[in-house]
């Protein structure tokens, strides 16, 4: 049986108010929900494996060419076939991060070093890690802003990463699947790098953005054709369902309700912040659609009794008991969020 | 760009009647439809990593424990995930089957060899496959009956290569996606050695009984849960989606749609082999719910012209052109099929 090291198991704990995953607050869009459950007539066929209309509008969406986009079941899925694409003999990875990037290189048996996140930094990455990208890697996967810490490294700096990792032959992944919701958008993601740096791949996700995480629809962006052909060996054809590319086209729809979605979290996010530090907790500097923070031990179940559940990350490799992770949601949810963590 | 070698291919062939994927001819049920529409307003969630609902129905429809049960995006997906699992080093197929075995295996670098089907046999399997499973045989994947031959090996047969696999150390993977249509399915499945043969693992999908291949959903029946952890670990937590998951819980309420779908395949398939015989190609002894027969080369083309697309397997290992496969549809489609191949 599946071990439950993630969030957002609303199946062992019914009727909860779920802050352990990080969704849209204004949850899935009913233009979306309609366009998933009216593609349900044609499950009879196959998906079609070139996915031809959703990747002519994420092409539009994300100015890209539609040959540089790869889309699967959910980024998590992407990751793994990624993997198998590169089959990495030596990877680097920060610690704490998303624990997925770990599970699929050990899949390939894949030697991992970490590169430690300190209490001191607040968690943040700094250019201590360019020492660590050495000619022997051969892949690296950043988290940005990062998971479970919520904190953006600086753009220069991410610039400098992608640069030394083409100097050290390096493949690089981005994770910028959790961008959707921050401010300056434009000056984080390292998409006008694609074209120029073929060694960069960029991780991307429906799931968060538009608060469908059941349907699984994440993407990967990279100018490489031949990294993208390899992966497209490594994973079965049908792997992105007609549900998913239906939802994908009518979701790319919905710009004013994502953008309603970032101004809500943008003021929320202050709010349960200085609200969370009211109550004593150290809280670190996230700029994502959660908050990192440490407090006592035993939290997750005390915040249980008011039926409300936040993500443990005493499982993160490097945090330890007293770390927590709370998705921002609206203002009265957030009101709850507070009272149940008092 | 992935390269289409598969059939079912409606979205490069609009309004087409699709000869070429085998779905069961009544269509996706109303009630699946229905149960994976309603789904969409909780895909906010992820889905249940553990699929406990479904898992809990698939065991007792099944009648095997609910351990015993791994589910996929598709049964397509468990290909790959098993063979990331065990990472054989030499394995055998048989020529002509079906084409994700060789691609599963070819991501972990395997040594394939391949049983060649004779066209002097009619492609059945015989005893001679005994003598190429050695002790350096890690995997051996057979689909039963085959695709695209929909050919049947005898069940006595079947029970030798089990056992011949165990005393080589060889896993044994039997397809039986393709099993839900035929007659004496008791007869042919080798449910009853799972519990005796750790080494077995069987394969099913809900894509053609319930022809809900769009959704994505398939499983594995396997008693070596050592296996099945492996299995875990090698793909994402998510892999089963929200609608996938309702999908399959009602879906297993059909069983007389099933039943029903059956009787129609048993007597359409003697119309349709019948109706070919007479149109001068060879058709061999399909009991599945799919015909394959070898006739003039240009078929597929031939085909289109009158709005039917049928599956030309020329780019099957062991195959050439000239060979090609159609599904069983109801009686009036069958009929539109022979006028459009006459």
């Amino acid at each position: 049986m599946k071990e439950q090291i993630h969030g957002g198991d609303v199946y062992r704990h019914k009727n909860v108010l779920d802050f352990s995953s990080n969704m849209n607050p204004l949850g899935t869009p009913p233009g979306v929900i309609k366009a998933a459950a009216e593609s349900m007539k044609s499950v009879c066929n196959y998906p079609d494996i070139r996915y031809e209309e959703l990747a002519g509008r994420l092409s539009e969406y994300e100015r890209v060419p539609a040959e540089w986009l790869i889309c699967g079941n959910g980024a998590a899925e992407l990751i793994f076939t990624l993997v198998l694409a590169l089959k990495p003999s030596h990877a680097l990875l920060m610690a704490p991060t998303f624990a997925e990037y770990e599970q699929a290189l050990r899949v390939v048996g894949c030697d991992i070093a970490y590169h430690e996140l300190k209490e001191g930094d607040g968690y943040a990455l700094t250019g201590d890690i360019l020492d660590e990208i050495l000619l022997h890697l051969d892949l690296v996967i950043l988290c940005n802003p990062n998971n479970p810490t919520g904190l953006l490294a600086e753009p220069e700096l991410m610039s400098r990463i992608v640069k030394r990792c083409r100097e050290t032959g390096t493949f690089l992944v981005i994770d910028e699947c959790f961008q959707d919701f921050i401010e300056d958008r434009d000056r984080h993601t390292k998409k006008n790098m694609l074209g120029e740096y073929q060694n960069l791949f960029l991780l991307k996700a429906f799931t968060k953005r538009y608060a469908m995480a059941g349907i699984r629809l994440g993407y990967g962006l990279c100018s490489n054709l031949a990294v993208l052909e390899k992966m497209q060996e490594a994973v079965q054809p049908w792997n992105v369902s007609i549900p998913a590319q239906a939802a994908g086209v009518a979701a790319l729809e919905e710009e004013e309700y994502v953008d309603e979605a970032r101004q809500i979290i943008g003021a929320e996010r202050e709010f349960l912040r200085d609200g969370l530090r009211q109550l004593g907790f150290s809280v670190y500097d996230s700029r994502a659609n959660y908050i990192f923070f440490r407090g006592p031990s035993g939290l997750v179940e005390h915040a249980l009794k008011k039926q409300v559940l936040i993500r443990d990350c005493s499982n993160y490799r490097g945090l330890s008991e007293g770390y927590y992770r709370v998705a921002v949601r609206t203002h009265e949810e957030n009101i709850k969020l507070l009272e149940a963590l008092a």
